[in-house]
């Protein structure tokens, strides 16, 4: 077992606070702001209604391998893989956002559960097939997405 | 820009390979294997019809800022956040796959593009809202998978 090191290509810009609620959360506006030196790397993100968003829970510190969701004593005890919790081996924090426009290094998105400052390791094209366990011979991998 | 240092929490065991087309990748069934000690962050898993697998291209060695997908030239250049390639500045993959069952601390799984020893640095439940960027109150979010 090899430790594996990686580095943020970028950081949130954010109001949200560890204390916002979830649907305030989806429909928050947040910024994800790529180091210059990988902004070259961002060529042709613009014309994608959803990205992935890979971030690294810098505030989360240790993990239980099971655990009541969100430490609510009322829901029942399950495995952290089974959660999305921050709390986890690898607190790694993956989340598909819509993505409203891109500013140079700057990406302004709807939907980041990630507070102020959290670093950023990754950012992806939305695909169906990777992302929905969508098939390419399977006719749903043509539907396209309607903002709502 | 501080390191961030991550360590495996079990491995692909597959018949991919780097030569296997993508259609059979989708088709094609594998093994998570989760190392025991982390295998009691399993429970409640088997519920899920898709999960999300984090992993590392472990095989992946630098990167180009842009790129033509897939080393096509025909295929115009572009950023290589536009990209699933593997090869990235944080070289993590992130795919949905079909949970076909858990036994013990073997996921056998459906779709998977890792290549056998692949190290997985995660595993999530699938969630609407999180991986396809629907927020709670859109009635989408109560879409069922079927497999097809």
């Amino acid at each position: 077992m090899s430790g594996i090191e990686l580095s943020p290509i970028g950081h949130v810009r954010s109001r949200n606070t560890l204390n916002t609620p979830d649907v305030e959360l989806q429909a928050s506006t947040s910024e994800v702001v790529i180091d210059e030196r990988f902004a070259d790397g961002l060529m042709g993100l613009e014309k994608n209604e959803l990205i992935t968003v890979v971030f690294y829970f810098d505030k989360a510190y240790g993990y239980s391998l099971v655990l009541h969701p969100r430490g609510d004593m009322s829901r029942p005890i399950t495995g952290v893989f089974n959660t999305r919790s921050q709390f986890r081996p690898n607190p790694i924090g993956v989340t598909v956002v819509r993505l409203k426009s891109v500013e140079g290094n700057r990406l302004v998105v709807e939907g980041l559960d990630a507070i102020d400052g959290t670093p950023v390791l990754d950012i992806k094209p939305h695909a169906l097939t990777f992302d929905e366990g969508i098939r390419t011979d399977d006719p749903r991998k043509d539907r396209t997405y309607k903002t709502p």
